[in-house]
C-alpha cells in the first residue's frame, strides 16, 4: 500500500503519495494561496507536471481539489491502495514524542498547542480535520516536527529563564525539522554501513528554514531551533540568533509593536533582510555582480554555521559525520566548502572534486585523510513521515 | 601620579584610586542604594575597611561623600596627586572605539547613546557631570565597555536583520566588558612571554555578568554580548541566548508587557531564575544539599560555556589560550574543570592539581601535554581603565 502525506500550511496544502517500502514519490502536488481570488495548483505524476489556476475557498476545497486531481490525472487512489494518511504537524509541545494515530483527543491537543505555534498548528489541525472528513476510511497519523528532539537532555532544552515562568508557559527548547534530522542521521549511518549507535553526527538542514543538530549515537543532544523555528542559524527570511533585547529596543525606539517585530524577525530578515533576496542561486548571482550586501549576507550565514559546527563539536566531544541536507545543503557546493574552510584544526575538511556540484544521492565530500566524514545526504521528509505512519498503523518497523 | 577610576551605576558609585604604573589599588570604595533612605558605604585604604550607613540623596552627594572619606580615612587626594579621573561608560555605540578626553560634546554623545543602554548610560553621564563639577582641575577620560569590540569584523557584528531597520536604529553586536577582555588577553600573552599578535585566545569573563570573546592575534573576532549585555552566556540573573520569540510568546500568553519581559530576562533569570540564588558559592552549597534545580542551573551554565568555547575554536581555527577571569572564573575551580571536561578532542584539558582552588595570580591550569593553554588571569578593570586614561592624557603608553 501507499501513504498520502499532507502538509497543511496557513494558506497552502502540499501532498505526496509515497511508496514507503520502495521509497519513491508516486505523485505529488501543491495548492497555494488558499482563500485568495486565484490559487496556483500543481500536480505531478509519472513524470508529468500539470499546472493551473483555480479558485479555492478553504482547506476543505483544496483537499477535494487534490483528490479530484488524482482521479483526473492519476494515479487512481483506489488502485494505489492508500494505507494511511500522514500529517506533518509543526508543534507537538511536550505532549508528543512519537507519531500518533489521530483521534478527536489528539486533534484537540494539537489545537491546544496553538499558542506555541500560532501560524502553524491551527492550519495543521484544519488540514487533519478536513482530511478525516474526506478520507474517513483510512487511519490518520500525526507526525510532529518536534518529536525527535523531545529526548534532548535537560541542560540542552532548558533556557536560563525564571523556572516558574518557564513551567507555566511551556517555555523551553523544542527543536524542529525533527523528521529530517532523524532521517538524515540514520541514512548517513546506513550509507556508511555503520550502526547509528556508534556515530556522532552533526546534521545541517539548510533549506529556506535552517537548523542544525548534534546527534550522539542516534540520540539528539542539541539543536538550534528553540521554542519556535526562529532561533538558531541564519535562514532565508529569519534572523536566527539575535540579542532578545533587540525586541525591547525596537518596540521602544522604532515605533514597532511586538507583532511588527515578530513579522520583521520571521519574514523580512535573514538572507533576504541583508541582501534583498532569499534564494541562494540569486544570492550567488548578486555576489558575482559585485553586490556587497549579498556578500555580507553570505559571510554572516557562513560565520553562524561555523559557530554551530564548532559548538556541536564541543558538545559531542568527537564528530564522526557532518551531514549537509535540504535545498541549500544538497545543492550549494560553495556554501558547503565555505563552512568547512579553515576547520582542519577540528579535523574537518572538504575535497573540492568530491564536493563539486549538486548532490542527489548520499555522498562523502571530505578528503580521505580527514577525521570527520563530511557528507551530503538528501533529506526525504515525506518518505520518513510515510514510514512512521506505517509503523504506527501496523505496529511494525517497515525499515527493519 | 594616580588615577581615580569611577563607575557610576543607576543607584551606586564605585571608586578606586589606582597607581597606573605599579598597578596597585591605593584605595577603593562603594556607595550603594543612592537615593534610598539609607545607603551602605564602604571605604578601603591601607588594609583597613570602614563601613557605615549614610543618607545619600544623589550622585553628587555620593561623590562628595567619597571625597570626604578620602580626607577623613586617607589617603589625602592632594598628596596622592590625582592625575586624571577615569570613567567607565557602558555604551559607546559606533561613536567611540577608543578612550576619549571628556568635554561637553563627548558628554552629550554619551547621553545621546542612552536608547542603546537605558539603564547604564544616563547614570554614567550623571557620574561624569558631577565629577567634572567637583574635580574641575583634572582631566576626565571616558573608557567604554564597547570600545575594544568596535574592531569586530562585519560578519561577526552584523545580525541577520533587515538592513534598513538595523541601520536606522543602530542594531548590531557591540559587545561589552571590552576593557577586561583586552586586559586579560594582553596579560596572558605577557605572562607567557609571547607577543599578543602571535596568540589566538578565548577569554571567558565569568562574573555576575558574563561574556566570552575570541581574540585573534590581539584583535577581537567574536564576542557573546550583543546590542546589549543580555545576549550570550548564562549569567547571574540574565538569560543570555534565548529564542527571541519567547518575548512574543510571553507578551501574548502571559499577560506581560515588553518592560516586564525585559525585567524578567535581565533581573530574574539566569542562575538565579533557575535555582533561586545567583552566587556560585551558594549554588555549590545547594548542590551539595541535593538541590536538583541548582544542579540543573549549573548544568545549563556549563553547557552554554562549552558551546561558546567550541564555537570560538571554529572561528579561530587554532586556540592557543583559554583564559578564565572575573569572580567565577578566578575563584571557581569546579566551573573551570567542568567547562574543559570531555574536550580533549579539541585539545583542551585541565590539570586537577594546577586548577585547584582560587587564583589570584595568573596561572596555567592545563596539563603539560595539552595543545591549548588553559589559564586563570585575574582581571583588573580599574587598572586597565587607569592606564588608558594616562595614555589619553599624556599621549603616552604607560605599559611601554
Ligand atoms: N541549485 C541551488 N543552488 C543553491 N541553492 C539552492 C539551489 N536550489 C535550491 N536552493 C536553495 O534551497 C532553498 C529551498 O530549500 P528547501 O529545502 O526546499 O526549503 P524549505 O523546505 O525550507 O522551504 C531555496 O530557497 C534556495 O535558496
Ligand atoms: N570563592 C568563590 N567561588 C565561586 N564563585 C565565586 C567566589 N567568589 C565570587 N564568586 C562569584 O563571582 C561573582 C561576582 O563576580 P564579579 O566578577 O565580581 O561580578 P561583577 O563584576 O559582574 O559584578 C559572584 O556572584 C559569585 O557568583
Amino acid at each position: 500500500g501507499s501513504v498520502l502525506v499532507l502538509n497543511s500550511g496557513s494558506s497552502s496544502l502540499k501532498y505526496q503519495l509515497v511508496n514507503p517500502v520502495g521509497g519513491e514519490a508516486i505523485a505529488s502536488g501543491i495548492v497555494e494561496r488558499i482563500g485568495e481570488s486565484s490559487s496556483p495548483v500543481k500536480h505531478t505524476f509519472a513524470g508529468n507536471t500539470t499546472q493551473r489556476e483555480e479558485q479555492v475557498a478553504d482547506h476543505a476545497a483544496a483537499l477535494e481539489l487534490a483528490l479530484g486531481l488524482f482521479g483526473e490525472l492519476g494515479p487512481d487512489l483506489a488502485h494505489a491502495g492508500v494505507h494511511a494518511v500522514g500529517h506533518r504537524v509543526v508543534h507537538g509541545g511536550e505532549l508528543f514524542s512519537d507519531p500518533v494515530l489521530v483521534d478527536d483527543d489528539v486533534l484537540a491537543k494539537i489545537r491546544d498547542l496553538s499558542p506555541l505555534a500560532p501560524l502553524h498548528n491551527p492550519a495543521n489541525a484544519t488540514g487533519i480535520e478536513v482530511a478525516r472528513r474526506l478520507m474517513g476510511d483510512v487511519p490518520h497519523v500525526a507526525v510532529f516536527d518536534t518529536a525527535f528532539f523531545q529526548s534532548l537532555p535537560a541542560h540542552a532544552h532548558t533556557y536560563a529563564l525564571d523556572r516558574e515562568v518557564a513551567r507555566a508557559h511551556g517555555v523551553r527548547r523544542y527543536g524542529f525539522h525533527g523528521t529530517s534530522h532523524q532521517y538524515v542521521s540514520g541514512k548517513a549511518a546506513r550509507v556508511l554501513g555503520r550502526r547509528v549507535q556508534d556515530l556522532n553526527t552533526i546534521v545541517l538542514h539548510l533549506g529556506n528554514g535552517a537548523s542544525a543538530s548534534a546527534i550522539e549515537g542516534g540520540t539528539p543532544v542539541e539543536t538550534s531551533m528553540g521554542l519556535t523555528p526562529l532561533e538558531g542559524l541564519v535562514m532565508g527570511t529569519r534572523t536566527g540568533d539575535i540579542d532578545p533585547a533587540v525586541v525591547f529596543h525596537l518596540v521602544r525606539n522604532a515605533g514597532m509593536s511586538v507583532d511588527d517585530v515578530d513579522d520583521l524577525f520571521n519574514k523580512r530578515s535573514g538572507i533576504k533582510g541583508l541582501s534583498g533576496e532569499n534564494d541562494f542561486r540569486e544570492l550567488h548571482a548578486m555576489i558575482a555582480r559585485g553586490d556587497e550586501d549579498a556578500q555580507l549576507a553570505l559571510d554572516v550565514y557562513i560565520h553562524r554555521l561555523k559557530k554551530y559546527v564548532g559548538s556541536y563539536a564541543a558538545v559531542l566531544g568527537r564528530v564522526d559525520v557532518i551531514a549537509f541536507t535540504a535545498g541549500v545543503g544538497e545543492n550549494d557546493d560553495v556554501v558547503r566548502a565555505l563552512v568547512c574552510e579553515g576547520m582542519t584544526g577540528l579535523g574537518i575538511a572538504i575535497d573540492p572534486e568530491r564536493n563539486a556540484g549538486r548532490v542527489s544521492e548520499p555522498r562523502i565530500v571530505s578528503p580521505a585523510w580527514a577525521q570527520t566524514l563530511v557528507m551530503v545526504v538528501p533529506t526525504m521528509e515525506e518518505l520518513a513521515i510515510a514510514r512512521q505512519c506505517i509503523e504506527v498503523v501496523d505496529g511494525l518497523d517497515p525499515t527493519a
